[in-house]
């Protein structure tokens, strides 16, 4: 959305070939997706921070509708006009929407009308990029960009939430086969990091969030990141020490939901007859202790790095880190099983393997002003109350996150593929 | 259940060929009632007490695999043994079961498979019916009735649950396409009756419930009862006259309610610019005001009869007057959109239009013991907290209910086909 | 209320002498009661169901003020506006009112401006006792009757509610000293009655309330009730038979009150290095066996029935039943302890220990018709969901309860001196 | 509890006295904050949040018994054993405790009862601090400072307490009698602040607490803030400006507040035939449009930020501004009634006011490690989900706060004297 420069006549209709690709491959990864699932695996929703994929795949496309068709396509014509009360997600600007914890009680239009929405919306857009003037394009571009980044996010959410919606069933079926895995040790050691005065956040130019900018100066002392994310077998020593039943180990937000909610484990982990098992996306499996701990709420995170020592890293950290990260592995459709990390590259994990929690609270940037009108709402409204969080994980489509990237969620939320990677000062 | 006498080996022939006809009609009549649905639709669970169209297929299959194929059948194997779990509903004695609000969390097995399920347990039944000697068939025959019974009983959830669920969604869709009405003025006038001491609840011959017996003299003054059931027009000339926001008219826990839960109008009415509309099996519909009103409370049942005077009849006073009451109407499949009483004779709408609410809480007969076993968990724990009901609705099958039965639900429940007649003392 | 007949002048001159020594000495009672209390005592609500006895002292004299001093006593003026928000219990007919659950909110007036109200209220209420016309006494006499009967109802909730208060401090202090206790071996056998149809409901002279009306015809088949409440000891052998873990001896919703609210044993007891404790009035003292058991549930009630056999009375059989037992025996204020009934008359404990559940729920008989007015508020309007009881208890003031007396309680209320005896068909 | 030097003999002993004066006059300033209030005001808890004012008198005394008196003070024995269980907060290590949400329940011991026991630890301390040897007394000296500051806190929070349990009243009485108010207009304008690298956080030497440290170096740009805090007439202007019904104004999670909880003005604000008043310690009073606004919640110093334009400030602006703030004004025992503030110097209001909220969410100083056992569990671990304020309130005890002093309270929270200044960038 950001940093787009006005370009010539030529290197604009390059660009517009290439959003054209983009548009098309992004919307067929999201298809792809969902074609192992049912009908009824579609429609439902586990609880209220989940949606079901049905909806996933028809706000995608709402998104498109609403922000690029309906505004700049004449003689667009929506195939329901109850769509939009249905599919909007959280834009108070566009109008009143269905409550989002009954999301999963609208049962037309079927997955299959569904997915006729979709093509009609594909099909329009597609259209729309072909035939749309230069100067029209131009201004459209960047809500392109941004509806690439917004369905992309999407696709990582369709995985968390089947996920946590196919974990209901007693029988804990797969959502997809079983891919090879090419596990191996976790990279070993510390990467030492100098301090100093840094820049941070977004460039001017390339694809960004509005929450990545203003790029401001920040001091840091040095420190030191661990060479992977904390592990299976880390968390299994934590619950064996103990660690969920000794309150002076966690935050007392934390201490209350783990009373609360009874937790002794992290989320999808179950014991039986002494062994652990661990519910994925490809049905239950014995717990890998070499594979990077996922499902972990911030709470989690920062009792365990209480209990293995030093602390967690900042998001400023992480970011100037990410320099030294190797570029995320590629991943296929539903690869989602924690392998380990087989690099012993420094800093190994940082993309592609679990959301790293940060101590940062995800808060504007000094400077960040929040953009007005409904798009305005994509980032800012939420800047309350949640965690940043950086890297990506192994739902993240390939390509998506940077280093400037900020996922931001609760530090109750545990249905995400979120983990943790150590930090010492030095 | 009771009052199977012992018969001759021709009289048991006889009868085992008329109970193998009524289930395989049954089951059937079950199957076409689910045919117009989506898998979607018969997915989700619209509140705890309702269920799924998918869990009540499956659950008065799990009846018969549980209660008479296993038990009985030598050889005899469940497709998967976690249905056990699955589709268990309240039977303690039986096992663990799945928790009751979480019913629309399971996306598998798939419609197609519950409807393999049926096919299976339904083939197991014909044989068990067809081949099981004579001695086991006759100790067979009362639970068999039970699981019609049982069955039937499911079907007319299955309606009132997908009324529901359908209305969850903004476009408020039909279930079934819409039947010819009949309709007309309803009758006028009450029916007299006599008090005296009179027997109430079932004879020991023929099918009928535990919690029908056993036969128990009652005292009654002389009473009259209204010839037709309270109307759409009489429940709207109620909310004209302010009926909802008056607390004098209500039980303090139905007060309670009306502000807790904002209720201004029966479950499923909608005004719009000055007309009222009804969500029906049919989709939105503009409302008939000569229809007896159905989806009333017990709670808004005895604050309109406190408005129109006198009173609600009690239970006894229905089943007395019973005998007056012509056959109830034949239905067809989803042919429920309240149509009014064109019958004139006495008593008209007494089966067939709306469950009719009595002051009886529902409690136990004098003499009546709860049976052992998980049999005995059918009526007899839930005698607490809930009113009796007496009729039929629309909604129930054809032949299904009798002077005797008793229906229950909570003061508060509001999604049956519930309405009420008035009573006077003479 | 009902069937105060026309008296000659002599005569009511006679009965408003009696009235006024009855308003002194009730009056009078409600104060001994609270007298050993502190203010801080009587400020708090330890739960919704039960009031301050800060509130129960006003709120008892709201009562005089509302419904004899400002309609009838030319002239009169309360000391305080707000009061008449403040304490109003539930009658919607007189106004708004200070929301019930934040009653313990109210820390002025203080406990000495509560006292000063009262005596204000007394000294006024003696003046019209004493000044008024024989008209207008003739009018008020059944108001006058009927708010005597209120503030002994109010009697008995400031000791149920004060030994609920005090139970919420971890040291369990004791309201009052411990009285001497003349216990002893609880009568045994059963009294057996004939049945047949016979009126129940109250007379139509003397003091009754409008729910015991009309007086009416019950068939009964004969039955038999043990001589003597259910005791602590039998309450301790269902404990250790696992009675509180079987899910079989229970009401649906009582089970899942059994397991919401993790109930092992009643209210009130605590098992401590393997001795049973129960926090009393007089602080907590060692369980006795022979006490009749109190702090019941209905749910508990009925389980401990079903486990002991047969089963609970109906209101109906405790009501004949009453005309067999013994006079109840005179108590001081605060002497409850549950003494084990000394008496080995039939029927035993009928009066003066725990009230006794009946399976009957509490509904209108047959004819009643709710008044009209605030005062109709008083019964009427609470004619759901809750169970009759019959008798009276230790914390009951003498005189108060009859054989016509329903008291009424919801089946998961356990705070009350509530307990049961045993029936049987004969 | 950080910086207290290694003090000659001499120094030391003077340091003793000085310790022991201050002692006195923060005890005797608890108490007669107390004074003008009954027994019944102590007694009540009107929010889980907030405690009794008796809770207050205790808990601050257990303090000195558990954190002094019983590890330092050979012999000392406390008057009652169960205060420990009784007056713990929040401290895990220390041992079980009484539900925080239960504070109110406990009506024994009585407000002479605590007073008592407050005398008899006064005067232990006293000893203490007058007998005990000199090594003895530098150890000690830390945990003295900390208890004292830890009284001063809940000083401010008895104020803020008691003036929210009285507002449940609904005669809303004064807790204190009102002073006289020195109004005035406030200052106008804005002051401006350089930026660059700075140090922030609590110097070596003098009493601050462990959150306050360590001292670290953050890069801020330049920025201005306003010269006093928003006003009741400013806020006035939100509301007619629909402040609180536009969503695009609020954080998600406010705006969730605002609707859930029915907000449409600040905490304690109403408006009566169109004129506002607002609940004081002093009862209610007309609003003044010249006072700070206070008791507002982060969410909606965020919206009225994003209202008036341009932002709110972060704590680092904040702390380096103090520099400029002039000294908080002195206050009496129940002075708090917002008065205006007259100073017209730059960055009028910062002390003495109200709280200003910040961006900054409450997390550790970089290096910052929770100090281990009871007195760790002070700050750190409520470092999640909080904001910190800077300044102090009219409530908070002269010479309490401090530039360094982080405050923290939920953004939902709306009870305390929390208010707002704006920022711009420059």
């Amino acid at each position: 959305m950001y940093g787009l420069n006005e370009l010539s006549s030529s290197d604009l209709e390059a660009y517009r070939a290439a959003l054209r690709r983009d548009f098309e491959r992004v919307r067929a990864r999201t298809e792809a997706l969902v074609a192992p699932l049912s009908a009824e695996d579609c429609q439902i929703q586990s609880m209220p921070d989940a949606s079901p994929t049905k909806w996933h795949l028809a706000h995608t496309t709402w998104f498109w509708e609403t922000f690029l068709l309906k505004p700049m396509r004449a003689g667009y014509e929506t195939p329901d006009p109850v769509y939009d009360f249905m599919f909007n997600s959280y834009y108070e600007a566009v109008g009143p929407r269905h409550a989002r914890s009954r999301r999963g009680m609208v049962t037309r239009p079927s997955l299959e009308g569904v997915l006729s929405y979709r093509a009609f919306v594909t099909d329009a857009m597609g259209r729309f990029l072909d035939e749309t003037e230069e100067a029209a394009f131009a201004k459209a571009a960047r809500l392109i960009e941004t509806g690439l980044a917004h369905e992309e996010q999407h696709q990582e959410l369709i995985l968390t939430d089947i996920k946590h919606a196919l974990y209901q069933n007693p029988a804990k079926p797969a959502a997809y086969p079983r891919p090879p895995t090419a596990g191996g040790a976790p990279a070993s050691g510390w990467t030492t990091f100098e301090g100093g005065l840094n820049e941070f956040g977004a460039p001017a130019t390339g694809f960004s969030f509005d929450n990545e900018h203003p790029r401001h100066k920040v001091w840091l002392e040095g420190f030191a990141l661990a060479n992977h994310p904390v592990t299976n077998g880390d968390v299994r020593a934590f619950i064996d020490d103990g660690g969920y039943r000794t309150p002076a180990l966690w935050l007392s937000a934390g201490w209350a939901q783990v009373q609360a909610e009874g937790w002794d484990a992290p989320l999808y982990w179950e014991k039986r007859d002494g062994a652990w098992f661990e519910h994925t996306l490809h049905g239950e499996q014995p717990l890998d202790n070499t594979a990077p701990a996922a499902h972990l709420s911030y709470f989690e995170a920062d009792a365990i790095a209480e209990w293995m020592g030093p602390r967690l890293p900042t998001e400023a950290e992480l970011e100037l880190a990410a320099a030294a990260a190797p570029e995320g592995r590629s991943h296929v459709a539903g690869a989602c099983a924690h392998p380990a990390a087989a690099s012993d590259a420094p800093l190994g994990g940082f993309y592609g393997e679990v959301w790293q929690w940060t101590t940062s609270s995800y808060g504007p940037y000094p400077g960040y002003r929040r953009p007005k009108g409904a798009i305005g709402e994509y980032n800012g409204k939420f800047m309350s109350g949640q965690y940043v969080l950086k890297g990506s994980s192994c739902a993240t489509p390939p390509g998506h996150a940077r280093a400037t990237y900020r996922n931001f969620f609760y530090p109750g939320d545990r249905w995400q593929f979120t983990g943790l990677r150590l930090a010492k000062d030095v």
